[in-house]
């Protein structure tokens, strides 16, 4: 067994996680989380996204919020970016990274972005080739990676494909998102296995959901398999286990629990991290997500 | 990675887990939780525990309990017995196999069970006599070994220690309890190597506690080191994360969904057990500590 000394935990929390939240948002709250984020010393924080406030009403206003954030040195600060004009807004923002999304299924392809797997990602050509140009490095989602909600069964083979494609383009790290949160640890080195035959470890990331309470196996099952990077949402943001349409993102500070027990570096400050949780928990009325956060604040009641 | 093809789990709700819910239950409740665990399929079915009702008034009435259940043919129907006068009811009520409980900590045992480690094995020394005369087996649980409330860190050959004493004596499985929760997948694991020294892979239970989200990690931790039997709690029942003093039982809804993703036999029929769990978490007025149950009831809402 032989597991890498360092992990890099990106937070997704300010978007995944809030444009998820039934609650909204303020973008004074955005920027206070994405702040305690910082401190805690996260070190790549999903500020915001792009994308028509038709579409995604929490993510309006991301430009206010990239402009009024606190950025640390060891942060970087990023954007999700469905297309050039979503591109161009965040590079006036400041984004320091963008990211394009694609999935791994025809059918959460057609459902969720309303095109085909490989119009996605002829849509994000000029988007890498901007960005190539600003010296912006893109990193690719794939979501679905172990079941479609649509399609069911999602062939490896066809994560494979579009991570393949998506590296070749010339994403920097293709992030491989459980969107359902129905998969197991078996299945999760199958795929990691399948994957890294065609992009290489250290270029991947894993992205679980806790819909089922499988995350955090799954997230050990790929750290066997090398990967070394993983998303994760602050108090489970996103995911609250009472709201309808919880998507079920992984707790940051469960995560961050695994890794410190697990003897590997994170950069994170744990009690920091929690202390951000609660307070946008607290922001958002609802409870804390994060077993770990949990367990800490009834030891300390 | 070679997995068991077969894996055990042992109930323990209507015990370990109804006796830490505050809500209390009726007899009749009880048996109706034991029927419904029986007809999905589980093994091993903890019913209750025969020790003063001064100490623990959730598990009165046990022998009440043991009379009014239908005893499917598949499972086995179990008691917490701490001494002979336990014993002796337990044989009485019908109990199929009965289980002593240390630690592995002296400060657990001492506010727990008021005596020293050596001092309860003494205890337990006639039960295991009179078990072996009666033809019944007699289970070992061994508490806090991956942490202690009381004294920190519990190191693993002090686990051993008590493990392989109590193998000694004559328990045919010992069952290895993170009773605070804290406990990850690198520890588990070499706690189990260290422990499969002095008692065999197939005689070894794991019995984890979710209290900070680390169970199935833990429980997957455990499978690749050659653990077969697994304890967990319909429900989640004992660890309610909004309820005082919860302990944090594993759901055996989540462990069931975890071990078929992975291809390995538990003879449950998941559907039944989500709806057992339901049912008693109605009872008790508390939401259902499962993910898996959540999900899948959120789906069918």
């Amino acid at each position: 067994m032989s597991l890498p000394a360092k992990v890099k935990l990106v937070e997704v929390g300010p978007r995944d996680g809030l444009q998820n939240e039934s609650h909204p948002v303020s973008s004074a709250d955005r920027i206070r989380l994405i702040n305690d984020l910082g401190a805690a010393g996260l070190p790549v924080i999903e500020v915001g996204s792009f994308v028509s406030p038709k579409w995604v009403p929490q993510m309006a206003g991301s430009e206010q919020v990239f402009a009024g954030i606190n950025r640390y040195a060891g942060s970087t600060y990023t954007a999700l970016t469905p297309n050039m004009k979503g591109f161009e807004q965040a590079l006036t923002a400041g984004a320091q990274e963008v990211a394009v999304f694609a999935a791994a299924s025809e059918g959460f392809s057609q459902k969720n972005i309303n095109c085909s797997i490989s119009e996605s990602l002829q849509r994000f050509e000029p988007v890498l080739a901007a960005a190539a140009q600003a010296g912006i490095r893109v990193r690719g989602y794939v979501s679905c990676v172990l079941g479609c909600p649509y399609d069911g069964d999602v062939p490896a083979s066809q994560v494979a494909a579009v991570a393949r494609e998506l590296y070749a383009m010339g994403c920097y790290e293709i992030s491989l998102g459980d969107t359902i949160g129905t998969g197991t640890p078996g299945a999760t080195r199958q795929l990691i296995a399948r994957v890294s035959d065609v992009v290489p470890h250290a270029a991947l990331a894993g992205h679980f959901h806790d819909t089922y309470g499988q995350a955090l196996a799954n997230i050990y099952a790929s750290l066997l398999e090398g990967v070394q990077v993983f998303d994760s949402s602050v108090a489970g943001l996103g995911g609250c286990p009472y709201a309808k349409g919880a998507t079920g993102n992984v707790a940051s500070e469960d995560v961050v629990y695994l890794l410190n027990g697990l003897g590997i570096d994170t950069g994170i400050d744990l009690g920091s991290l929690i202390e951000a949780g609660n307070r946008i928990s607290e922001t958002l009325e609802r409870p804390n997500g994060s077993r770990v956060a949990r367990a800490k604040n009834k030891q300390h009641a």
